[in-house]
């Protein structure tokens, strides 16, 4: 039967969380295939000087088929 | 005085989490009355063979008044 | 050394969750000064007679550094 | 074997939590049968202008048995 | 899209938390339809006078999609 | 729209923790306006030398409007 | 210095949870001394065939004083 | 009214978590009276050399009556 | 000093839970040296169309020696 | 009868999280009277760009008397 | 197969949390014996007129073997 | 925008918990590059046959930054 490996990774971006999870998701894909599922668990985001918002974190849990 | 109850269900979109959110809300108000509060609990989703989201995916617990 | 303070906030929009909390946001920067960063701790919502949402609500925990 | 469901109602009194608790219980009493026990999950209240509860909550999972 | 509903049961068995499950699962069979996934979220027993475990426990939690 | 802010105060009474809820909602009236709501997050008291409660202990969150 | 240790039990009561709280801490104090305080950690019920609350039970975490 | 106490003990078996669990159960009989439940809390194991399980560990929460 | 890592991978089986952290271990055992123990941090299972669990799946923590 | 509040703070250093507690309450004082107790919940680091910890941080929860 | 138990005590020290630590270790030895492992759980402080630590507290889970 | 992963890792010491962190620092540090930070989420020992600890265990979450 198929075994998969959960890891935990970190995404960010200069708009919103949802581009930070797309971004966590395009590089996880560099590196591991057989990815199957993902998990936001965590939203947090750096403020600026001007009191602003600069850049939104996303971490996810992501899920992926470990081959043979 | 007013009784609620509280119920869990997940709704889906192929678009984003706050759609899926809205999905989920949609299919309530089919069968439940009376609705005055949801929480989000999880976000997760399925990622397709090409290594992007295909469904997006939202828990939310709904509080809904009891009648009489 | 820097030492900062968390405080809990909520703020509301009848938009989204992005929204409410820039809402949020917005309104601490009026009496706080260093901000950090913020992370999202809950996300909920009131449903209105209609059964969709009239405002989107999201739990926030400031960090800011104390100063002198 | 007897199988048991378990659902999350919320009691609202003017008096007190006690009272709250009660309150959900007679509601659950007009549409389920087979209740076995409860667990208190969270105890919270409105607070009115005047700065006094005016509404006291109790969440409640109630346990009841699945008839054949 | 689909949306799926979270209800939470519990079975017992006076043999294993395994065949506990499974007498959950197959009551709710009798009154849900599109069963979808469940997940394990507590196993007790009741303990009798011998000092033996008298009847295995196991909490479910039942993910089934609802209908149109 | 509307922020609102979270703190957490500790009530105390040597009579009950309804009692101390009171005592913790009387004292943040007089320096906070808007209050919206409480919930209770931790019980528990001091017990003397004679084994007998002398001091019920009540921690509570609170919310409050945030003004202009 | 003191050492103290921390041991959990469970009252119960006909009549409310203040009161299976207070019976617990009884029984506690036949067997240990040097008791400094006690925390609420869960409030459970059960329910008779009649759809009424017939034993409260309250589980208590007693912190006492390890003598020498 | 009956007063319990629960303790937390962990059994080992070379065979299984359910094994486990009753060894824990056979050892608490020698020294508990009035045993009337447990909850498995936590289920590891140590892993040998050869990869394999060399020894299944449960984690459980024992009740007891405490006599008069 | 030794110094370990952990990691979560979720196996999975046709049969039961305990077959499905074997399969876990055993595809870890293939890329892993130095494996000291295992803990179940879930167990969730796929259920068909016929309302039968079709694929057990158990999410274990491995710990395991860091070498050199 | 006395109300607490309670308050978090970070505090930091580059020595230890020991340090870094008690900056955190020196801090405090400058602000804050009638402090009667802590708890740290958090300690977390900055690694440098040679891999080795530059700033400890450690989260601290403080109580402290309101007067009057 | 060996049996386990696991207790939790309180250590103090007016002078560190490790110290606190070794005191309630130290304590534990006088009456149990088999100690095999400890967890720290909690880590909090008394603090004095002065707004220094007076005392340290630890609480730590103690495991230890139970004899035949 | 960079991405960083989070891994968990256990470092030991027969002298303190802050040595524990620093040897699993030091030998993250063979193997990984970009490391930024680090979360202990552990402490626990082996006590010896003497009762005192003979190996301080601290769980440590290190984040690092994902190359290109």
């Amino acid at each position: 039967m198929a075994v998969a490996r959960i890891t935990e990774i970190i995404g960010s971006s200069p708009k919103s969380w949802d581009d930070a999870v797309k971004n966590a998701l395009e590089r996880a894909n560099k590196t591991l295939r057989g990815l199957t599922g993902i998990e936001v668990t965590k939203m947090n985001a750096a403020v600026g000087k001007g009191g602003k918002i600069t850049e939104y974190r996303a971490h996810i849990r992501i899920t992926f088929i470990l081959e043979g």
